[in-house]
């Protein structure tokens, strides 16, 4: 410490055999503020925020809103009523992905149980890496992991919670390689031969986000064509593959997908797998979406042949609900290899003269250091509704689309884009203008140009919030997504009569 | 659907005009449960768990924990009843480190406007990657990036928020090799010359498994030398490039370090700067754990030169005690070199026809796809404290380190591994039958085995968490962490008097 700061330092520990102001060491105030807070976050977000009489989202356009949240970072501190204030607004003008009229992504709702758990975690806030500082999450990781594995159909196995399924995608080609090529984790993939890895064209983009990241580069990635449906074509996969070598590449991977982003298809893991078995490659399934199917003994038969995958992401947050984020990385493998791919040994954190047995240290399986707790979460959950409680949630969700489809097809102006086999419902709202037209020439171009003015109005009267996108050759088209469990018929007569109304002069 | 199905939908559906079972749809149940659940937070997590008379952990036997957790997941719910008690539970067994006397990690402490965040960012349930869904946080995240920049000296530049240093790490690594070689996207590291990037042996672990993991493999980190302080030094920078290069490699990237994990010590960032600057090198500075001194004018010198940087990782988690986790990764770079490194322009997120700025959807400046809120809990924070009082807090923790370090210079016993510059006190604790041995040949084998014993001592009394660790040539030491802005002198008086306590017969 330089000499001039000596003084400071002095005058600063003069006062340090008490607390610094503000509520540091007041338990009193403390306490109050979070009562307040709490009170705000009842009322704000989640009564208002889950009743179908309330807005979903409180559209302001961003210069505004910058005015109106007071965003700026100062010097001086603020009152506990001011900062009150602040929690009130960022919740008000917050989209409330709970509500049931939140359509818009593949979650959506809010578990009480699940939120009861999340907050438990915040207010423990600690680092998932060692038995030491958290021995209850170490233990309720592996007992989570390993329910979610027996639902994949391995009574063995390993695992660890990611932070997204992104990058639960990247450990799986990481592992991949890494067990094909050992070498690769020191000497890099300039020791290795060129390698391929192979999934659809409906594929989640992580895939090649993770072929990028991980230094493979995008081309290494191989779209294998899909059929109508969606789902990768085997036949089209042993093709690819076969190009792939004739080029001099070689094929590590298959990336399978149950449950895609947009048309929610179920890639056919059984007839994919006798080609992995074949060409000895590894199998991974990103089940992020279609995961929590295998809850479902009536639906589960999509997901058949996933207990013969090398690895499976799966995200509980999305259908069960859970809550951001809950990313589950599953694996056949009995031989560490997941530490053995991305351990490191660390002496100043995983210590081997510990008085425990270090096995329960289970960071060093990760690329991440500090790792956040995402397991209770699912474990309260789960314990509070129990597997049926949660199998009925994923039943019901696909009973509800079928509803949502009859309706559709029933009422004029809606047209499918397929029959659904998931809970995507892919769909167009043909407006009166262009209803029996489709013969003309600029009939898709100007379809095309529906679903964005919809988005808009609907957003900006808070009615409710549903995605679209185009797709291939398609013109933009609405994916209606069944996430949420507190969903029920009305919600769905809701999203179909206000389109009808907010398209009426289109 | 199958035909078996169809009459269970049906079935199923029969019921779908009222909500399932369970709190489903009833949002009083569900407020009485939350209001439950936070009343056990306020008294188990908060009162008791920050209170420096209750005990810091509880430790107990994995197996008997285990036990008495019930870990098991069922196919039966579980009454309201049953789950308040898990949750008393889950709480109970767990370390608490907002505890004043848990010293064992580089974060420490409850922040109750952070928590306040926290509570909130959960409540919403949002991801961070568009405009649409988290308006409030898109334009908090900018705001709060903006904040950090200008405390590293830009006024412009670029930044995204990561699930931790190690992967904010990665992400500058990641767009170092970009920035030179763009082809290294699409076609992979084979195309490239074999690199070399450059960091100290004091780096944190994260270096090398970020290099395991983008494909570069650990062989190329080269490790420069540190001095005796724990700082890398430039010369030996200089030498492990001209190395390098001759080996055939292209060095291109310097990984400095502010706030090293063991000793606390700050790389040169000016020499090293001008080293890059010869090189033409990226530098970046993982000031995952230093980042923080940034707020304190007295001694934000230790970071002298870090506006030369290309990138920066920060962690708020840690000393400013955001909670787990708020990693920011800076970038002085205004090219939009982040979105084009690692975008992907998925159609059916980031559809360019939508009617508002897509700029403002900043999902695709990530390698992830749905993204963590973590800047409203900074946020929050910081309008409470303002930048003063957070300046206050790292003066403080300063202040405190000075004495800890008279006290232990003061006590017999206790030896400094080396005078702090940063908030990381090691220290030997001497037990009284190793006093005025030194010489003696088995000193250090005996003294390394001192640590362990206390630990564990310490764990299974519940008084206090504080972590050891061997380092080079020197035997377990402790590394004291002055993070939680609560500490007072008796805190640090609290942990001298325990460690002589527990260690007086050894």
């Amino acid at each position: 410490m330089r000499n001039g700061s000596t003084l400071l330092a002095d005058f600063i520990l003069m006062a340090a055999s008490k607390p610094l102001a503000a509520l540091d060491g007041d338990p009193m105030a403390v306490e109050a503020l979070l009562r307040d807070v709490f009170g705000i976050v009842i009322d704000e977000a989640i009564r208002k925020g889950t009743s179908a009489s309330e807005k979903v989202c409180e559209w302001k356009e961003p210069e505004e809103l910058k005015q109106l949240l007071d965003l700026e970072l100062q010097s001086q501190g603020e009152s506990q009523e001011q900062i009150l204030e602040r929690c009130r607004a960022v919740i008000h003008y917050s989209v409330k992905t709970g509500h049931p009229r939140f359509f818009n992504q593949l979650f959506s709702g809010l578990d009480p149980h699940a939120l009861a758990g999340r907050i438990i975690t915040e207010s423990l806030n600690t680092s998932q890496y060692t038995y030491e500082i958290a021995p209850v999450f170490v233990l309720m990781e592996e007992e989570v992991l390993k329910k979610l594995r027996a639902l994949v159909g391995w009574n063995a196995g390993d695992g660890v919670f990611c932070p997204g399924g992104s990058i639960s995608n990247m450990y799986a080609m990481n592992l991949a390689r890494y067990q094909r090529y050992p070498d690769c984790k020191q000497r890099g993939l300039r020791a290795l031969p060129p390698l391929a890895l192979f999934t659809s064209k409906e594929c989640h983009y992580s895939i090649s986000k993770g072929a990028a990241f991980l230094g493979l580069g995008t081309d290494s990635v191989r779209v294998v064509k899909a059929d109508e449906r969606g789902k990768m074509i085997p036949e089209d996969l042993e093709r690819q593959i076969s190009l792939a070598e004739a080029e001099g590449s070689v094929p590590f991977l298959v990336s399978a997908t149950s449950g895609t982003t947009v048309l929610g298809a179920f890639d056919p893991l059984d007839a994919l797998a006798d080609v992995c078995q074949r060409h000895r490659l590894w199998l991974h399934v990103d089940a992020a979406w279609g995961g929590s199917v295998l809850l479902s003994r009536t639906h589960r038969h999509l997901l058949d042949g996933i207990q013969r995958a090398d690895s499976v992401a799966w995200n509980p947050h999305k259908l069960l609900g859970a809550g951001l984020q809950c990313s589950a990385l599953l694996l056949r493998d009995t031989s560490n290899l997941l530490k053995r791919c991305h351990g490191s040994q660390a002496s100043y954190l995983f210590q081997q003269d510990k008085f425990y047995d270090v096995a329960l240290d289970t960071g060093d399986k990760v690329v991440q250091c500090g790792r956040r707790v995402d397991c209770l979460k699912l474990w309260l959950m789960w314990k509070a509704q129990g597997g049926q409680g949660l199998e009925q949630r994923v039943d019901r969700a696909f009973a509800l689309t079928r509803y949502l489809v009859e309706e559709i097809k029933a009422r004029e102006g809606f047209e499918l884009v397929m029959e659904p086999e998931f809970v995507n419902v892919c769909f167009w709202f043909v407006p009166p203008s262009l209803r029996g037209k489709k013969e003309s020439p600029d009939y898709s171009q100007k379809l095309s140009q529906v679903a964005p003015v919809l988005k808009e109005r609907m957003v900006k009267k808070g009615s409710m919030m549903i995605g679209y996108q185009p797709h291939g050759t398609r013109a933009n088209f609405f994916r209606m997504v069944l996430a949420n469990p507190t969903l029920v018929k009305a919600d769905i007569d809701f999203l179909l009569c206000e389109l009808e109304s907010l398209g009426q002069d289109l």
